[in-house]
């Protein structure tokens, strides 16, 4: 590979080439080439038989650099300020990590470690100074999914296409306030072809494959930062999320994520097809080891006044009071349990999490009712057509320019589209009354939720499966009901890990039955559990909050976790 | 024309007949038998020479009553919680005036004072009973624009074609919360064809004319609301705003009006056209007879926690007490003066009133810039396009239903596309991608004005013309670039009243010399300046906040109005 970095040179222009595989090639060229200075953090690949390389990926790193990347954000971020560890030795044991990463589930883009050890350099010198740290995040190494804007770095968004031309005059506003708040911007992560998968895998690198289990996908779109993070090779990372982006990868790789409110967070700067297409909008988060860092990042955000920062970002100061005390919280909290979706039942493995918390729950006093679906198929049909408003047409454009072809899972999603007519403007505007009806239905139906409580108040929080499976195998997501609903809707909603699977101590019960398929997604998922597929996946559930409650939607997963913890320590 | 109420009897179906002058020639004769029992507060028009009729207004009601409706809504809620007045009392006050401003300025469209009255009674029963209010509006008359949903009214928004026919099932979300704060529905009022005009005329019912002038327009869209309130006839009233149709018929009714950042305040529950376009969104706001009316109404919106009450709604509490106290605003503010567009530079009467204020903000020792314009025509070229995405085939297709020609302002601003074909899916892409554009340069260029002041702060508010003329003449409203411009940027702005214009005591002095015409619509706005056209026409500025500040925008407003009171006042 060394030879490889060699042979080829940078391209600091866009070059002449336009065959896919030629620019794949000179991306690839230029990726070990960023590498070539850290030779001796490289991990050789143990070969495909060998799954799960968690352990495999710390093994370049001192006892101290572990414990160093075994702490959250939040610890990090005190320690550095306590000069417990400078900047650069944090920086130092991240990097060694992330190429690791690189080595083993081939999670990066874009690797700027020099840019990054200058800056913690510089950090540093200031503390020593100083005394005084610049931010609130001073020297945390801060990952950044691709087609996120970083100022001169590529960000070819998963299209070889783009590659060479999405160079970033400046940065996203996001990585604007990461940078004032302290945070070292050292790399760029995996996202795949479209941005439209909850796998990753492109044409540019290729897959991103889980730690915890290789044979299984580190779930899309934000899946090098989830494989990344998983792999120790970052404390904290920004994806974005339209239909499962964030959380999917989150849950994948037994991480915590966060999917705002739309415009909660500064989310201008990202780059991506469809330019210009507001009918359902994403947003970006945080992705995350704890869930007390997904508070940090949305405080810091807000604390720089974001709304200041960018023109689309929401004028709603981050309430620490109820994301961090409970304020206004009721004692005992109402918990909706969504456990089937009606569409697409979970596996057995997701069951029981599900049911484990709802004991949970019930024993620390909380009142828990179950949370009555509603038409997770029609948002599913109707959250596709609004992904294709002009029938994918940009899609296959961008792809033709290079001549790549289309990535399986992509090909999946936009066959719901294929064959149809871009919608008319008066067409669209009727899809967009139906997303409206659709929204407020939901709105109705949350606050109806009140009628089944004792206390008669609706639930505070819904508490869900984010995926009927477990990390899935390469290519074969096709259910994104349990995730893509709440975009729709435009509801926070967090995951949190739960530990793994581990097939040898897995013995199916009669209550772990699937019921009969409802339809033939169902029976497709259905057909493939089997807990060897999914050894060592990691567990999640997925917490989702009202519109804009992002404070009391992380309260109360901290409330959730916390009954979950003194439940099993019983 | 009580004749004509008897001759047709009202029809609760939709009607077969479909020609539009039959349909006018219905309602019209609806409205009249709905005022059949008050034939005795009916006031006789004293002909088309009397353009002055605001002391006709009140020609039928007694001391007491006129105490009542010269009252703002603040005062009244205290009143009748206080049990000073009855509600039925302030009603009945309010009604009588309604009365005549039907008679004289054609102001109202559906009239249902039983259902109020039949509500007064109950509210003043439940006060004598319990000695509370039922809430912070407990009796308070409030009127609605048409084209907002009313349980079991008609809405038919200004088409002749939707008369009968657009009867809504359900209250609007603003109306369901005034109900719940005890305020009393009674009257819905008139707004143009379309909505696209800041004129109000249609086929059904004719013009809405002006009360202090009759040969001046009564504004639009909200141009019912405009002349009701103007003429004492409704304490409070709820307008919409997409392009100046709160503020203009505020402004030139010499009220004052806010037109909040979209969402702010709820919203769903309108007719109108171009149902589920989303490219630029409309709100809803309060027009009403004191600033701290405006503040009001905002705050029980959000008290009765609208966002539980409708999808849309932002979530983002009321904070009073930057509104009403302050809390937070520097000592000194910067204003920023944006006294001409750089496209049409308004009439001296409002330059002057400019002046006016600077000096008198000066003179409170606050800092004051001129705010230089950014784009104002191309705001226009591009909101024009937003409003017209389909070519204006919708807006054709229901004027077809029942033959009714084109209102002359709605002829004018749609022939800005006239001739286009529909945008497709990808152009209206690009024409979003170009209003963000926009949208992010004029957020850089409020920032940057931090550059102009000695503070070293951005300015806290803008203060600017609504319009570059008084109310105009009928028909012939051609730039609404001070208006519509904060509509594309979503800016809350609010506008008040600083007296009016007496053609007889004008004198021209150099300094009210207009520039030489910039361009075509600037020529025949220039035109149109004479001060007997506009005699007795309010005089009214506007503030303009930060998206989302509402707050600080009314804070401001209070300050500014103080000021110019202190200055003239010595």
């Amino acid at each position: 590979m060394g030879t490889a970095a060699t042979r080829l040179a940078p391209l600091p222009q866009a070059p002449v080439v336009c065959d896919y595989r030629e620019i794949a090639a000179r991306k690839q060229a230029d990726r070990e080439n960023s590498l070539a200075k850290y030779s001796e953090w490289r991990v050789k690949d143990p070969g495909s038989s060998v799954t799960d390389v968690s352990d495999l990926l710390l093994s370049k790193l001192s006892a101290v650099e572990r414990q160093i990347v075994s702490k959250d954000a939040t610890d990090l971020v005190a320690d550095i300020a306590a000069r417990k560890y400078t900047a650069v030795q944090v920086l130092t044991a991240f990097c060694k990590a992330a190429v690791a990463s690189q080595d083993l589930t081939n999670s990066l883009t874009e690797i700027f470690f020099e840019e990054g050890f200058e800056r913690a350099r510089q950090l540093d010198q200031i503390l020593e100074q100083t005394g005084k740290v610049v931010g609130p995040l001073h020297g945390l190494p801060v990952s950044i999914k691709d087609h996120i804007f970083v100022k001169g770095k590529d960000g070819a968004t998963g299209y070889a296409s783009w590659a060479y031309k999405t160079v970033a005059d400046h940065d996203a506003a996001v990585v604007k306030i990461l940078r004032e708040a302290g945070a070292i911007i050292y790399v760029k992560t995996a996202n795949p072809q479209t941005l439209l998968a909850l796998e990753c895998n492109n044409n540019i690198y290729g897959r991103t494959v889980n730690p915890y289990n290789r044979s299984l996908t580190s779930g899309g779109s934000s899946g090098g930062e989830g494989a990344l993070i998983a792999s120790h090779g970052s404390p904290l990372g920004v994806g974005t999320d339209i239909g499962g982006s964030i959380r999917i990868p989150c849950a994948w790789n037994g991480l915590y994520g966060f999917k705002p409110s739309v415009a909660r967070l500064p989310h201008t700067g990202l780059g991506g097809s469809h330019d210009g297409m507001d009918n359902i909008v994403g947003c970006v988060g945080p992705m995350a080891t704890s869930a007390r860092d997904l508070n940090l990042f949305c405080k810091v955000m807000l604390q720089y006044e974001a709304w200041f920062v960018e023109h689309q970002n929401l004028y709603i100061e981050w309430r620490s009071e109820v994301a961090e005390q409970g304020k206004g919280l009721p004692k005992k909290l109402v918990v909706g349990i969504l456990a089937d979706d009606g569409v697409v039942a979970p596996h057995p493995p997701i069951r029981r999490a599900l049911d484990n918390a709802r004991k949970a729950l019930v024993a620390a006093g909380h009142e828990v009712i179950d949370y009555i679906p509603m038409d997770h198929q029609a948002s599913w049909d109707l959250i596709v057509k609004l992904y294709f408003l002009d029938g994918g047409a940009e899609y296959f454009e961008t792809l033709a320019e290079s001549g790549e072809p289309a990535i399986p899972s992509f090909e999946w999603i936009v066959s719901h589209a294929q064959g149809r007519a871009p919608y008319t403007i008066a067409e669209m505007f009727k899809l967009n009354v139906e997303r409206e009806k659709f929204r407020a239905r939901a709105h109705a139906h949350w606050n109806a939720s009140a009628k089944q409580t004792t206390s008669g108040r609706p639930v505070d929080v819904i508490l869900t499966p984010i995926a009927p499976t477990l990390a899935a195998p390469h290519d074969s997501v096709r259910w994104w009901g349990y995730s893509s609903y709440w975009n729709l809707v435009d509801y926070p909603a967090a995951v949190f890990p739960l530990g793994r699977l581990r097939a040898a101590d897995w013995v199916e019960t009669s209550a772990d039955a699937l019921p009969e398929p409802r339809n033939d997604t169902e029976a497709f998922i259905r057909s493939q559990w089997n807990p060897e597929t999914y050894d060592n996946a990691p567990i999640s559930l997925q917490v989702v909050g009202r519109r804009h409650m992002e404070e009391k939607t992380l309260a109360c997963l901290n409330i959730v976790e916390q009954a979950i913890k003194e439940y099993e320590s019983k």
